[in-house]
């Protein structure tokens, strides 16, 4: 089967050195662009990538030389598939281009998250959401799928199975990585051995685009969930994974039992279509005293060693949750989700895959 | 006035050293007496203290000489105050022991917080409870005071002044720093880089206590205040200062300022009677959207600069509370405590100073 | 071929797990026999490891049920190599028993390091140590060979390609990670934000050790080097990978050219042999102005990307340098290792490559 | 005796607040002025003290109204006296005006360290120096006195007294902290349990300064010291404090004795005046194994406990020295020090405290 030529916007970043490892060797995409700002535009993907933990991609990748983000240079690479890492300033007016030209724009940045025409998208939550493409497509040339903030990512999907027993309001505290804040936006100063008990904007993202993406398609629109939530944001230090402590309220008493079934037993369309890059169960639960931990868990997804010779793909895109304490009503737990993977480019290239696979990408 | 001699149990710990800084040159009490296990037993103080941060006690006190942890020596010392730092096992027959023997034990120790007869004390929150001496002073020669688990020490105090309100429920995440575990208690290849959601028995301390201080006293015990408690503990890379993420559920909505007004106007005895530890406001409101913040707000509880020659004993007893979020019947906010000053050591201090200005340690 | 039957002694700790990973699936050897303290006996190799950070070995491994570690269990297990991760005072009598029963013992105990028959080996710098396992044939049914500390593991290799440069004494400040203590042997109070400018023992072993690995083989014992080492041990707040600054002082003036092809292009026995877990090349140089760095350089030795399909076997194995910086008679530089993989368990599995590649192993 | 008006320049970093600190209720100067840049003229200094660590100054100094940094305001203040915590940048030319219109400037700005005409001074070491101010004052109507780099401030300090054994080379590692890159200057990403072996600028400064402080005074500039130094700097996750890895060689054998006895005797001009910012010793010498360590000993300077009423202005000001190891004509040692007390505003106001005791500032 032909591979569908892909681009990549920021591809420079840490989400945007994630996306590249995903998309390496990727069975359906082939990146055939890479772009950043005009200051890495010339070098190559290498150099570039010269500051990334580890080996993360093939020579042919490796190779490929860094275009300037622009339209133009988008456009002549011939991609029909785009992938974006940028910040959201850029990401509006360029990603909304981009699908002018007719191009299937599959974005991690906030710009168009709350569009009302534009999905946003967690595979195995709210796949029927990817229908507002078919009326993007009407408007359009192109669409824009967005996949959410890297603290929803983790919480809708934990979320979703309990919708079913009546969940009815959520209280999160959020252990919130590093990394989340890029590169070069968190201080060692304010974060080595410190808490900072606030970030900016993300209490509101967190509302709203949890209720978008746990609410109900309706025509061309998506009606809210009514499900309450009330988050309080910390950034600690840790380099990878959010840790979340949930408080998940129901319309009446809740098991144990009930709550680990639902959790463990979820699995949907990603993982019955067997997506390149869905883990074989989204949700992992831990009955260990002391997980998930950060260090320990942000990798999950993979269910053989690597060091074996699996592609690794879904390392990093199962969300972990541990300690399940029903009472009453209620029940608290703790979950992680990789917020560079899950909940950014994993999430974006598995909306990607999604989307393929129903059609929605011509040329495959 | 005569100062009243006192034993210190447990001195070479970092709850040991709070103590000594605490009591070095105290207005009310003279260290007589310094004991630790037999490992430290005759060394001085000043070569036990060797891996304190600071210089922080007089020639006097650092040229004691350390005795062995037993009855025997500390009622040789004439001491008629004690504070103790043992470790529960060790402190519960022990303090038992000097209480029989006539004294004032003021301990940190988890051993005998939930006897009935003795109180579980925060000076600003139930300073009533302090009747329970009386109690035993029928029964034994002495008494037991105990100060509470960390995370109460902060939460209870805090949540004091909102009871008034209608507080009903509270759901808290704590973010605990290592020194809670001791110096040697937490591992760093555990913490560093991480977060783990777990610390043993902490949550259920942290509901039977505070249903405890917040109860009220019906003659000789106490009645447990229905107030419910849903505690997630968490162990965080920071040395110093529980940070909690706090969700108050009250009977009726409820207006940021009656919050603010309620939390920041918060006085009670230690105040009135300005004891020597007690902090001028022992809750200090921050508006600022980012705070409270370990390393910035861990010593609150001095009001003028250290450097110009004040005393410097109330460092670290003021709980800060931020990110005041009121949402009908619910208000979300932050608080931080001084884990091993206001939720250790200066506990008991203040608990002395308490039972002192009540005329309940003879010989003041 | 047939593989020879293994067994892995203190399979639990940091250094046991990353033998795990790297004796699974592996071409030459099968683990037969997995031991813990009495605490871990009777639980699975998957129940052990499940404080591990991934999945690191298959099902037939993860199924193996941990035995006690002792010399009856061993040999009733019909291992006939053994790979030792126990702490020093068990190994010593323990691993003599074994080589008395005539098992091949591959060590990274401290135990034997220094005697006199016992092969300090480090493949790529002393291969012909190994020929001390002769003498101990003649003397024993079996041998030991060890692999250094973890600081020399790196240090020694670095500085052998020098040797041929006139190498007359090292100056070296170590930044030694947490990992390096054990699980437990970290506090972290005395790490958080902190340096450690001490590690008990250590600066006597680095000079003892590197100077037996870059000694002579003398007929039945090895001629201790003259190379002068004057260590300075540092424990930072690391996880994984120990940096090390080093000033290397030569008989003549060296150059940049000279020093930097010696580095790059060092490859010896393991190298040309192909053994499964020899990286490409033992020492990577670095070119850029700030590496190398733990978090980025740790894993180095691996060639391509391990998401496509490589089997990692030698990842952590490779040594990175750099910061070249002659000057006259001297070269100051920064090289960087993996302590628990170069540093430990991968030297002892890259010494067994070595061995049974030699034909010092039966039975293959 | 009447204090000097002061100006402090640059009053809301790191190394302002230290500036603050030292200043509030000074003995000799009187802070009449404090600029910033324009985001922050027009606040209170408390405003712009927010998030420093604690209640660091009195309510006078709090209430200062911040002014923009441009020589006009600082001029129209009527301050004699300037301190200068500027980047470099900006610090040159402003710095040279403030010296044309008559000023005293102290300034921990990199900009005119290496100016000839221009003392590098650090009090304890080359307090000589100060005599090229009288060069300058016949050439300007004011001088600039500079304090050096952070590392230089230990540096130098620490091994003027052992010029006087032969000291000949030094070879240093340094471990540096957060803070000495400013409040922004340093990632989370890149420190967080991580190393960065290289500081852009910092090894060549290092070199250029400590030669010309350890220097000979010749006529009207100074002649460098032939003592070599080879410095290799890292960025290490500490928040305070610069540990440094020391090697010197001398031109003969040393003893330990003798060593010790140079360091811990060292005394100098700042202590026979006893200046108000001048530690009662300005090196400390441990004797314990695995001392100094940047959480412990960053604060010493203040002989008695800061509780006790004394004023804590030396808290900071004294170098640390430990783990003496003396070999041949070698000896091995680590020292640390508070980089931006004594490495920064520390330095700067003690250099102004001794030009004012040799009449160097009039109205004094």
């Amino acid at each position: 089967m032909k591979k569908i030529k892909a681009a990549l916007l920021g591809c420079t970043g840490l989400v945007g050195q994630q996306f590249i490892r995903l998309l390496d060797d990727h069975p359906f995409f082939e990146l055939a662009c890479l772009t950043a700002s005009s200051g890495s535009a010339g070098r190559t993907c290498a150099a570039a990538l010269a500051d990334a933990s580890a080996t993360i991609a093939h020579a042919a990748t490796l190779a490929l030389v860094i275009r300037e983000t622009t339209a133009a240079e988008i456009i002549r690479s011939r991609a029909r598939v785009v992938f974006s890492a940028l910040p959201a300033a850029a990401a509006g007016p360029l990603e909304a281009e981009l699908r002018a030209a007719g191009l299937r724009v599959f974005s991690n940045a906030g710009a168009h998250r709350m569009d009302a025409s534009v999905p946003l998208l967690i595979p195995e939550v709210n796949p029927g959401h990817l229908e507002l493409c078919r009326a993007q497509l009407r408007d359009h040339e192109g669409f824009i799928v967005t996949n959410p903030n890297c603290v929803v990512a983790g919480l809708a999907l934990a979320l979703k199975p309990l919708t079913a027993l009546g969940l009815r309001a959520v209280t999160v505290t959020t252990f919130q990585a590093v990394s989340g804040g890029g590169r070069r936006g968190v201080a060692a100063w304010d974060t080595l051995g410190n808490i900072v008990p606030f970030i900016a904007g993300e209490e509101e993202k967190i509302v709203r685009e949890t209720g978008k993406i746990l609410g109900e398609l309706a025509g061309d629109h998506v009606a809210g969930s009514p499900i309450e939530i009330f988050p309080s944001c910390c950034r600690v230090p840790v380099r990878e994974g959010h840790l979340q402590s949930v408080s998940a309220e129901f319309d009446r008493p809740v098991s144990s039992g009930e709550i680990r079934e639902a959790l463990a037993g979820f699995a949907a369309e990603p993982q019955q279509l067997k997506l390149p890059t869905a883990p074989a169960a989204p949700i992992i639960v831990r009955d260990e005293a002391d997980r998930p931990q950060p260090f320990l868990d942000v990798q999950a997804g993979e269910t053989g060693p690597v060091v074996a010779g699996r592609h690794g793909r879904a390392r990093g895109m199962a969300v972990s949750v541990g300690r399940l304490r029903p009472r009453g009503r209620r029940c608290d737990l703790f979950l992680l989700l990789h917020n560079t993977v899950r909940g950014a480019a994993g999430g974006s290239v598995l909306n990607a895959e999604l989307a393929a696979s129903k059609g929605l990408i011509p040329g495959r």
